[in-house]
């Protein structure tokens, strides 16, 4: 429904990133990668709950080594994440990754870059150009971002960026993906914007360091949120100080939150109020039990009374609207039935089932 | 630092809405009205976690009648939350509540505004317009939106909400807040962005219906972080089917994420990879648990690693990098000393209390 930003295609492995290709979930392994078993178990993890590229860190070249290891084991896109280490991206690319992110602002040389750049060519694989605020904002510091400060964070990454884009492009190398993560999710939200005009590279959402999982949801829903209401973003990354399986389901939300994409049926349910007469959350917990299986996209209401529940209801492939003792049953913006609360949820059972 | 859409201030018993005050934040009681002692308690405990204004039902003669007594024992501003009953909204308003929100999608008839608008009036208290799109959207319902609808329903949600706010003027009476919420964040954002160019009344923001606790956290983020991150929006609602001192919660995560109000510290703490030699989550839990009763607005640092460790550590106020056995303390960009893994929580929490 959002009209996307056009950017080129670049193909990891079997999944796409850009062009026409749906916005894809990335997400990240916590393991240390020299442990090669649980970093393989992780990503079957993350496969099982969505997350359709993996990217695991490569700090050492006992890490490097055991990318192959992995690659074999495993049935997702890897991608090998790489810093300060010219030597770890090509043993990376050599095991067989089918991407690397590097980051310009600590594999700087231009010397380095090219080997990297000549080497993912040879094996046709994409390289990610990765920029971190850290990469760029002064050693000391800045206390407090006024606007002009935000805004020149935000250019001096896009410059970082861009400059190791135009260098990879002489080298006629163009299977780029750009991302532009800043802890700030408005510092995010500006580098982006700016890029976005600039170049037609797929971009890789997400915000960075975002702090720990509860309070960190917020910065990358209005971060990433923003950008891909504006049509901006090909492939997104939520990152939490949590589990790896939660960034995935948080990446999956903000997805659904703006219709992009639903890897679940959607509950709409109101807050519950004064007016509501029956335990709501224990329905929708009752809803959301019956629907744990369930893979169509379905948008199902659960309201708690008949001020906003019709009204709200109306949009849901189904929904119920409890008063006290009994509850309307909703298809498709029409009222089907009244039943007894006894019998509620069996009957919204076998209209779910029912339903096309 | 974002540049505020320019409101008109209005007044909500001690606390102002619009103009130059600070963006507040609201909750609504989940108690039943009429139960006076439990809804007293719940208020209590929402003043505890920051709500600075607090809305109730009242759905019932049961329910008006008790507002007197809640007002009584209550610190907070009292908002008194009316659908289809005008008498209600008297019977509200001569209870001595301090702001009525009322729907003119339930509330249609001009003389029955007339009526409240004068009562309003009288007691020197605001009203807010609040339209849901469950108020304007067909009863049969849409499908899919397409996008030409959801402006449609954005356009539909202003019409309302102005034809009354309009009415209101020609009483005389320009104490209005408006909401124009709707369960989908893509068209509550332009819902408001449409009013914004419209009218100087102060907006009170908010998605509703949004869902389960966790998956409406990025809907609420997205829908009222975009328009905050725009300078849109004065006071702010969190709805979610879930305890409501969630709702206050992710209201402050959302004011801390774009850097516009803390209620307590901020912790930046990286999501843990590969490169990652410590249990940062712990270190993390840690820290969290040191800052519990901490309420200056600090930014507060614990990373992983020495990669992004450093540079995003730099706008902190206090920051921790971990490397195996040791870490290292930044002050304010600064790195203060390498100190071994046994005294490093020690040392940050001396360094924490000698913080100005």
């Amino acid at each position: 429904m959002i009209a996307r930003r056009k950017t080129r295609k670049v193909q990891v492995a079997a999944v796409s990133i850009g062009g026409d290709s749906p916005i894809s979930v990335q997400g990240m392994t916590k393991t240390r990668t020299e442990d090669t078993k649980a970093t393989v178990r992780q990503i079957e993890e993350l496969a099982e709950v969505g997350c359709e590229i993996v990217r695991v860190a490569v700090p050492t070249r006992v890490a490097a080594r055991a990318l192959k290891k992995i690659k074999a084991q495993i049935s997702l896109p890897l991608v090998a994440d790489i810093h300060y280490s010219p030597t770890l991206a090509l043993m990376a690319i050599e095991a067989g990754v089918d991407k690397i992110r590097i980051n310009p602002g600590n594999i700087r040389k231009p010397e380095a870059q090219k080997k990297i750049v000549l080497a993912a060519k040879k094996h046709k694989i994409p390289i990610r150009i990765g920029v971190n605020s850290g990469s760029v904002l002064p050693r000391k510091g800045l206390k407090v971002m006024r606007p002009a400060e935000e805004q020149n964070l935000a250019v001096l990454m896009v410059e970082l960026v861009l400059k190791a884009a135009h260098f990879f492009e002489s080298l006629d190398f163009g299977d780029i993906v750009i991302s532009l993560k800043a802890s700030d999710p408005i510092v995010t939200i500006r580098a982006y914007r700016l890029a976005a005009m600039k170049c037609d590279y797929p971009f890789h959402l997400g915000v960075t360091a975002t702090g720990p999982a509860e309070e960190s949801m917020a910065k990358s829903a209005i971060g990433i949120g923003t950008l891909l209401a504006e049509g901006i973003g090909d492939t997104i990354r939520v990152s939490t100080t949590g589990p790896p399986q939660l960034e995935i389901k948080t990446a999956y939300d903000i997805l659904a939150a703006l219709g992009i994409r639903r890897h679940s049926p959607e509950i709409i349910s109101c807050p519950v109020c004064g007016r509501c007469e029956v335990d709501l959350p224990k329905i929708v917990g009752e809803v959301k039990e019956a629907l744990a299986h369930e893979k169509r996209p379905l948008k199902i209401a659960v309201m708690g009374c008949v001020v906003n529940g019709p009204g709200e209801a109306a949009e849901a492939d189904l929904g119920i609207a409890c008063t006290k003792d009994y509850g309307f049953i909703f298809k498709k913006g029409e009222i089907l039935r009244r039943v007894s609360e006894n019998a509620l949820m069996n009957e919204f059972l076998q209209e779910l089932r029912e339903l096309e």
